[in-house]
């Protein structure tokens, strides 16, 4: 075939990727709301909106069966989707899973992935409702998507953020990134030698942070009762510096984030530095945490102050005056994002 | 890890396989009619009621790529989950797609495959909303999931045939499967000689049909306008025996196919027998037709009997005198399903 321009899909990135697939997408149906560009589709199916979200986990890629369980592999193919409906403040109604599997694969395998997938529907109080099972040549496929509901004015998208607004997130950052390289660190020191014990103790909090992040529909259950609306939230799935940068866009706003408010955890922090590793960009780019990040009006933060979950890291400014981080010794530097690369 | 049982998939095969992952899976919402066990799942979201459904191709299991165009490629996969979308008797709306490529892809093949979906969009005017672009370490993967809506009068199951039906087809059966074989046979030549150019002229139909198959979103349409309302209906993407047996044990019913009535179009016929296959072996076990296949009652016959489109092919009758075809020589035999062994 003549094929006159070949772009590497390294030079755009997921992001330009996205991006360049988008353009030219016609929308039909005025029930569409929202299309592609926020954490899921919004449509207008009659009663509440419903919110769509879908997210394909490959081996070798998002996950490695050499020590991530099956049942915890299940489990997190769900709460990553459930993660993207709590990051439209909604709540998940049904799943649909599609698994491709190689014939290296039992019977007992699936189900024990099948097994996690269970106990994460019962968790978050979501429907199986279809799917797909088929064979592949090589490698696991779980492909999940998601649908819940909400009313439309509760629904939070990533452009409603307003010079002034506080910027909040759920829970401490960066311990996925490090779990990863923990277990990373162990596969590599049992392939040289298999008899070595993996040395893991007290590590548990940084793996399961990895292997089994959780989907924060408490905070969203508990922002309701405390009447608390966020004016724009994401979830951190690509890690803290991209999920502003992305909000800021979508919004047009800029933001100031102090880098002594980022939420660390203790061992999430020694073992970074122990492994050279500097904390603060494993919070800022680790990626994986599935925290919720959002923004509120000044008026709401009375409400939550007393939050244990709820930290605030910043503000929002006009676009004008940037996205930046004012760090410990208080100098101003841009917020970049290096997130994940995928390809 | 401690392994005391491991079954292989090809044991249970696919439906085996859905069977014993279905066990267990709880509902939670009153809102989820229908779960696992139809062409789609049925959702009562509010206003009309939501049919869901999710499918996924894999480089190497359903599509080779030394014979399938990217953008057929990405036209299929968004076809294959229309067509369960009109097996429900809706009105598809909107679509989630997500691909995993290998750096083997230039963002040039991905747009490709994209500009082979948003064909498939604008035909049946659905709504790309969201999806997932990721990175793979070997095939391409493609996985869609779709919505669509009707009134709750309108839906049909697999479950509802009745013993006095019509069992009725919407068009030739056997050309993708004909189709398969004719394009595996040029690539064996060609792989052995690239020399040879490959030997397609006439066989037009039968590739398109492989390659690029449509979904009877029209025939749904006209079913509307002519006021027939099909008892059971569902696609044919397994082979028409297999889906005659899901319809009679949904239905609890048994039916009678007669083998000259099975639509079979000319040069499928010829080219079966050219490549030593029996065509009625092909219109009943080969498979990703994506016709429809539906039952009517008695009295809706006068509105259909001159439908160009619509192929009679035998009725329902009751559990008890079993599922059978009635062959050219008026010998009564068992149908049995093939289908697609994908483990």
């Amino acid at each position: 075939m003549n094929q006159p321009t070949r772009t590497e899909l390294a030079a755009l990135g997921e992001f330009g990727l996205i991006d360049r697939l988008s353009k030219g997408v016609q929308l039909f149906h005025e029930q569409t709301l929202k299309g592609i560009g926020d954490d899921a589709a919004v449509l207008d199916l009659g009663g509440q909106l419903t919110v769509v979200t879908t997210d394909m986990l490959l081996e070798g890629v998002h996950f490695d069966l050499s020590y991530a369980p099956l049942p915890h592999l299940g489990y997190k193919a769900v709460a990553v989707n459930i993660s993207d409906i709590a990051a439209m403040n909604a709540v998940p109604r049904q799943i649909t899973v599609s698994i491709a599997a190689s014939n290296r694969f039992s019977v007992e395998a699936i189900e024990a992935i099948y097994s996690g997938i269970k106990t994460a529907c019962e968790e978050y109080k979501v429907d199986l409702v279809g799917g797909d099972t088929t064979s592949s040549r090589s490698g696991l496929v779980i492909s999940v998507t998601a649908i819940g509901q909400a009313g439309k004015e509760k629904l939070t998208y990533r452009s409603g953020a307003r010079p002034g607004d506080i910027i909040c997130v759920s829970g401490d950052l960066g311990a996925a990134y490090v779990g990863l390289q923990i277990l990373e660190r162990e596969k590599q020191v049992y392939m040289a030698n298999p008899d070595m014990q993996p040395q893991l103790e007290g590590k548990d909090y940084l793996i399961q942070r990895q292997l089994k992040p959780q989907a924060r529909m408490d905070i969203v259950y508990e922002l309701r009762e405390l009447g608390v609306q966020p004016t724009a939230m994401m979830d951190i799935s690509d890690g803290l510096a991209s999920e502003i940068l992305h909000i800021c866009k979508s919004s047009s706003v800029g933001a100031t984030v102090y880098e002594d408010k980022l939420p660390i955890d203790g061992v999430t922090y020694t073992t970074a530095v122990e492994i050279q590793l500097d904390p603060t960009t494993c919070a800022l780019n680790g990626g994986e945490d599935y925290e919720l990040l959002f923004t509120i009006g000044q008026n709401d933060y009375e409400k939550l102050k007393n939050h244990p979950d709820v930290f605030f890291i910043g503000y929002i400014n006009e676009a004008s005056k940037g996205i930046n981080l004012i760090t410990k010794n208080e100098n101003r530097v841009p917020v970049r994002a290096q997130g994940w690369v995928h390809f």
